[in-house]
Parts: C-alpha cells; structure tokens; sequence
C-alpha cells in the first residue's frame, strides 16, 4: 500500500475487491451506486487501454483495473481538486504503473490522447440537463450531476474521437434521457449494441441505464434482463451483492 | 350480434370484452399477445378517431373500440383476405358505425385519410427486416412478419403524417430494433415519450417493447415498470390475466 496523507472531510472506503481503498470527501466528491455497476457492466481486453471520461474520485478506472486485464487506464477530469484526490486513491493502492488521473477537459479528449487511441471508454457523466436554479453552479457537486462544463453530446462526440474502430463505448445515465442517448450515439457512429435497465424494486420504474455503445457498429441492440436492486426493504438482490463482491 | 359466414379453415375467438368476437385463420392471420398488449398500453380520448396502420385481423380496433371512447376507429390493411376478414369481425360486433377496414397501403395514408387527421395511430407492424430467405415471400405470415410490403420508416413516416399536432403513437415492436425506433421515431418528430419492456420472465431478455410517441413532442421518455408474462410455467402474471380481461 502507498502512503497518502487524508485532507480534513476525507474518509477512506474499502472497495472489496484486491483490498483496493478509495479517498472520498462526502462534501464534495462520491461515487454513486452507479458508478459500481458500470464497472461490473463494462469489460476491456487483455492488454488494452481504456479512458474514463470525467473519472471523479477515480472509482471506474480503479475498479476496472482491479477485474480487466487492462494494461493502462487513464481517468480525465476537469476538476483539479477531484484530479488531486483521485491520484491519491491511485497512490494508496500501488497502481501507479497501470491508472493514470489526468486533469483535462471532455471537449479536449482527442488532442489531449489522440484520436482512435484507446479500445474503451467509460463515462458517469453528469445527468441533469443544464444548471437553472443551482444554487452553487460552481460546486464540485453541481459540476459532477448537471451538464455545467460538458454535456451528452460532448462525452459521446470524445468517445467516438477516442475509440479506435470497434472500440467499446461504457455509459451509465439516466432512463428519462434514452432517446437523446440513442439519437446521439448513433450520429456519432457509436452504434448502442447493449442495454440494460436498472429499477430499484421489480414492479418500480427504472433509475439508470446501462448502455453499450460500438464504434461503427451496426444497428441492433440486445436488451439484457432487468437488474433489480432490492429484493425487499434494505436487502439487496444477489446480483447487486456479487458485483459489490460482498 | 351481426351474422356473418366462416370460411373454411377460419374459428370464432372470445375477446373477453363486451363480449366481442374475432375470426382468425391459422394458418393464414392471427393475432399475437403483441396485439393484445399493444390495446392495453395504447389509449384514446372519447371522440377521438383512431388509425391502426396494418390491422390484419382488426384486433386492435376491436379492442380499443370495446376499451375506450374513440368515436371513430380505422384499420388501414393491405392484404384483401385479410381486410374482407377484418371486416366480417366488425360485422359480427356490430361495430360498423364505429369501427372501418380500408383496404389500402401504409404508404398512402396521408393520401387516404389526409394529414393531420387522427388523435392516436397504432400499429403493430412487420419486426424482421426485409425477406430474405423466406420460402414464401408472399404469403400472408410472411407479409405480416417481415418487411416485405413496408418497413420501420414507413409505418413511423405515415403516423407522423397522419397524426394532429400532439398526437400519439401508439407502437410494439421488437427490443433488438430500439436504437433505429428511436432514431427514426425522433427524425420524423414523433418523439418516444413511453416506453415499456415485456419480458417472459423476470430474469430473461425481453421479447417486445411498447413505445408511445407524441408528435412535436419535447425530449423526455418515462420508462415504466418492467412487464413480466409469466410468474411460473404456464402461469400468466396477474397483470397480463388483468389486460386479457380473463
């Protein structure tokens, strides 16, 4: 384990998987249950490079690099104080050699990696449209949750830049947003191949979309059984506990 | 009861609503659960007029005329045999101040009924693309089941046409084709608004997807609560006994 100083807010949580621990400071950044089942949707080659766009706390890469074969995954995000905490959480599990943070804009990507660099990319993008009434438009919060610094189109056009051909595209959003999701990977030729609904309880409308995206694929997506997150009050479905690695 | 003839080969179904009837032909046009659930997830507002673009046995009229308060409900069928049997159904219901078959082509509705001319257009079209390989390409179930006669484009095309300003698209179809219903559904601006899985079983792929569009509608689709068939074996869930009216 690598040494790394915690800022006064900042906890440390255990990841359950290669006893890999994450810096969070619930003030200003945390990951969601949404980020943990991206991880378990999305898979990367032996040997492959992938990208997280707008990596946060560093959470995707760092799982992914603890369940793929990747050999380099590299984590972008704009906010240089959430960049700062996601290298630390990278320090404090040796994986220096294999996740890269690097602070930078979406919109950038490409000239920041060149273009058809990488075999995926992941994104948890923010998912509300624009930032009206915010409160604190500027906060790290704000800026991980509503589309203030990039938005849909910005994530998928960088991923498509990003890919090389028949590179995979990983996104988790929200179910309200399909249509644009669809409609905007497809100009992009990032052709949505794989869906998968999450609804908290069986017979509850869904809270998130899994989506699998090809770059220059062709049109036909498989549409995976629900996963369910609560099988009753507070107790979580199997399925959710395996992809924890409870 | 209106007084009709069977042909051979032809049986009498009990809908389960208002007693109505139906004539299907097994080996020639019959209708699936698709239909059946389609009539449940579609609505009308009483005194609309209501379209149903490739109404092969005239279920779904039939249905929606037992369902709702549609004044007017127009089954648009291309195949003669079918049509002429449509029509002894609406005969045999007594439905024929309310529900009319027109023999005619998706592609030609906006000529047949003008534009802007209905509330709702339903359709449950041909799923398989093209015919490739098929044996019979011009047989009735090949007709009805694959591309043969009218495609995606069509059907949405002619609902976009034939629909008021607001009005809504009522749809099923096949998971594997989501992204080109959206992206199509969206470039006609029939925006998908609804949207519901069915699936067999609550672990498996689903089957059918139900999709509403509104026309000129804004960017926005709730996705509602996943719709299971069966609870076990040969046991329907309560939900698809309810639609069925059993």
């Amino acid at each position: 384990m690598g040494t790394i100083d915690l800022k006064p807010g900042e906890r440390l949580d255990d990841l359950q998987r290669n006893g890999y621990r994450i810096i969070q400071d619930p003030d200003k950044f945390c990951f969601g249950m949404d980020a943990v089942l991206l991880s378990g949707f999305a898979s990367a080659p032996d040997g492959g490079r992938v990208l997280d766009l707008g990596t946060g706390t560093g959470i995707i890469p760092i799982l992914m690099a603890a369940k793929t074969g990747a050999k380099e995954l590299v984590g972008l995000e704009i906010q240089s104080e959430s960049a700062e905490m996601a290298n630390r959480s990278v320090i404090l599990n040796d994986l220096e050699e294999k996740v890269k943070i690097v602070e930078g804009d979406i919109k950038e990507a490409g000239e920041l990696f060149g273009a058809a660099s990488f075999d995926v990319v992941t994104s948890n993008p923010p998912y509300m449209i624009g930032g009206h009434g915010l409160q604190n438009p500027d906060g790290p919060k704000a800026i991980a949750r509503h589309e203030v610094l990039c938005d849909l189109e910005d994530v998928v056009k960088a991923a498509a830049r990003c890919l090389k051909p028949g590179g995979k595209f990983y996104m988790v959003h929200r179910p309200f947003r399909l249509t644009e999701i669809m409609v905007v990977m497809n100009s992009y030729k990032l052709e949505p191949k794989r869906m998968r609904l999450v609804y908290p309880f069986i017979d509850k409308e869904p809270s998130m979309v899994l989506i699998e995206g090809a770059r220059g694929g062709k049109s036909r997506i498989t549409v995976e059984p629900p996963l369910i997150i609560y099988e009753s009050q507070h107790k979580y479905t199997k399925e959710i506990y395996d992809i924890y690695g409870f």
